[in-house]
């Protein structure tokens, strides 16, 4: 008999109707013989509600206390979803963070969950009960109640999935994972499977399936995780360890495009590793996440230096960088962006991902601003009116 | 330096604006000096909403999970309050039952506070926060989240006082404890100060003001409570161990009606203590609360007995009884039933109260069905009909 942690999120327990129907679809799974663990968010625009009385009370809300109230939402529909399986007949019991002992580390509002005691849990199975357990939430070692992040219960359902041994599912409003976005794309494939490195790239390049962090867990601790409809014949996709060596794994598996940021030059700067770093770490002090950076050849020793950020801290940024010139003129701001990246752990064995690539946007007339690549990734800056293009050529082109 | 700990009810809380003025209300008192421990209710209507929602899910919803889901509501005024204080620039900090260990003994729905660790709200209060607790909740041995009843955060906020060996605040939408309902007798008297026995008895009869378990706790720990409407110079009640002796205190100090009643007769039953001991015990068995008693005097080994319960468990109570009768014209309902009630600890010391009244009834031409007296207490069943008539008279002659 296995032991499965299933994870519903906020559109899955969104109306009281949509929990009894959960509950149908847990109990089912209960009697197919497996122990049923369920990890549920809360109901559909909760935690956006709550957000927003938060804010009718003060612009900028206490963290702990935002925390405290946020984590409310879960703790409803995990009693609700209880109450709805006990009245089908079949034995159920909610837990809150607290009661199973789910501990954090690391600020309000975007913890890490550092351990689980889980005998709580354990117990309640052995007994025969389907646990519902509130996600996205956990207990400080002070004490405090904290949240996750946005997508956190994903991670609490893996988290628990590890303490337990067990397998985990993801049921969402999508039914797997694409190669690329079919809402960009139309004739997108579904992946069955992804390899934990090549979801952790597309997450972070803006593919917001999943909890970033869930991820990771699942590849430290080697656990599979599932992702699609539920109440669906129709096969999600299974996020897990592939073998790179595969002969038969396609190069690329996944293409993400992202508009969130913007570029900025600083022409004729010295070109001098300390003034390049001493910039690169003033702006890292603010916690601004600089992505791809290029460098023209240098000129009587000066250089340009490009560099892109989140377009949100473009301000915040322009501020630190000031001390590195001397005039106006000397910065160029291009808004104009879209970061195009494939990703594919075939990469690591496979050459010619790279030429191929550029082959296929300049026979398509897009120009390439900046370049950046990883082990398994390479990420293009390009223009957004050729963005559509880019995806097209590439999608067909890779089998996406 | 004094800890007071001051309630406010659901109406105190009931939208953001209302939960901003409490925090300028508690801001001004611990700027005069005092430490301030707040309990607060569920906004609003929260409690019966979410109540509402749980009956969507099932019509006889768990209990263990109704307690985790109603929880939930104080969970969010509390982190709300919080919010605001700390907006103002003061120092808070919210707390949930298991936080600060509310420990709960009894069933779900009507718990009761066994004990309180506490030690969390001193270490607080000694930092100079001001402690925000969610009321209405424990956890129990087994570490479920129970609640404690309707008006439960009176309770929850006494307990705090005598834990921390503070004064006691209960404010709420009335202004004070009246002698009398004001809606029903406009000439209605505020008391300054009412036995804690008398508001029980009061509490118990029908007059909702408070929740009973608090005044228990009140007189046991003899903790004064205050009643009275928040950021107002209108002065309310307060409840307190009053001296009987004292020759200034009135016989009566209030009145309470209550039409939930219904009379049950069994006509002709045995005279025969064994007989109605069993019907008593049999009635009591199924949790069905007996109040008043009468029985004629014996004709022929044989008596009338009356008595009243909750209009509400009438079909139940009618088939525990069927054993003791043979025929349905044994029995007779009387569901005209007002039950009457005048309440005063200086009945104690104070005689000819019962005969005054009866000679006020008399005088209105008001007919008496049964009567109950206990030391502080006397209460006739009269028809509805002639309840305004009862209030008035009995009001105004001993000056409620």
């Amino acid at each position: 008999m296995a032991i499965v942690v299933q994870k519903y999120g906020g559109s899955s327990v969104g109306t009281t109707d949509k929990i009894k129907k959960v509950a149908e679809t847990v109990v089912k799974r209960k009697k197919s013989g497996d122990d049923v663990v369920v990890v549920v968010s809360a109901m559909g625009d909760t935690t956006d509600d709550l957000i927003g009385i938060a804010n009718e009370i003060t612009n900028n809300p206490d963290k702990r206390e935002l925390d405290a109230l946020l984590s409310t939402g879960e703790m409803m529909s995990s009693a609700l979803l209880a109450m709805a399986i006990k009245a089908l007949g079949y034995d159920a019991i909610s837990y809150t963070a607290y009661q199973i002992g789910i501990k954090t580390t690391g600020q309000h509002g975007k913890s890490l969950i550092d351990d689980i005691d889980g005998e709580n849990i354990k117990k309640s199975v052995s007994e025969g009960k389907i646990v519902i357990v509130a996600g996205f939430q956990g207990i400080n070692e002070e004490g405090h109640i904290t949240t996750l992040g946005r997508g956190g219960s994903d991670t609490s359902a893996v988290a628990i999935a590890v303490k337990l041994d067990g397998m985990c599912e993801i049921y969402t409003d999508v039914d797997g994972i694409y190669g690329v976005d079919p809402r960009k794309y139309k004739d997108a494939h579904k992946l069955d499977e992804i390899d934990y490195e090549e979801m952790l790239e597309l997450s972070s390049l803006g593919a917001q399936v999943m909890h970033s962090r869930s991820i990771e867990l699942g590849q430290k601790y080697n656990i599979p995780i599932y992702v699609g409809l539920s109440n669906s014949d129709i096969r999600g996709t299974v996020i897990k360890g592939v073998n790179s060596m595969n002969m038969e794994s396609k190069p690329v598996t996944g293409l993400a495009t992202s508009d969130e940021d913007v570029a900025i030059t600083i022409k004729d700067i010295e070109n001098d590793i300390n003034t390049v770093s001493s910039l690169f770490e003033s702006v890292a002090s603010k916690r601004i996440n600089i992505d791809m950076i290029s460098q023209t050849a240098p000129v009587n020793g000066k250089v340009n230096l490009s560099f892109t950020i989140p377009k949100v801290d473009l301000n915040e940024c322009l501020d630190i960088i000031k001390p590195f010139y001397s005039n106006k003129g000397q910065i160029a701001i291009d808004e104009d962006i879209t970061k195009f990246s494939v990703v594919g752990i075939g990469m690591k064995t496979t050459s010619g991902v790279a030429s191929k690539m550029f082959k296929l946007l300049s026979e398509n007339n897009i120009g390439v601003k900046m370049i950046t690549t990883s082990e398994i990734r390479i990420t293009c800056a390009i223009r957004q009116e050729d963005k559509i293009k880019a995806i097209n050529a590439v999608a067909k082109d890779f089998n996406l």
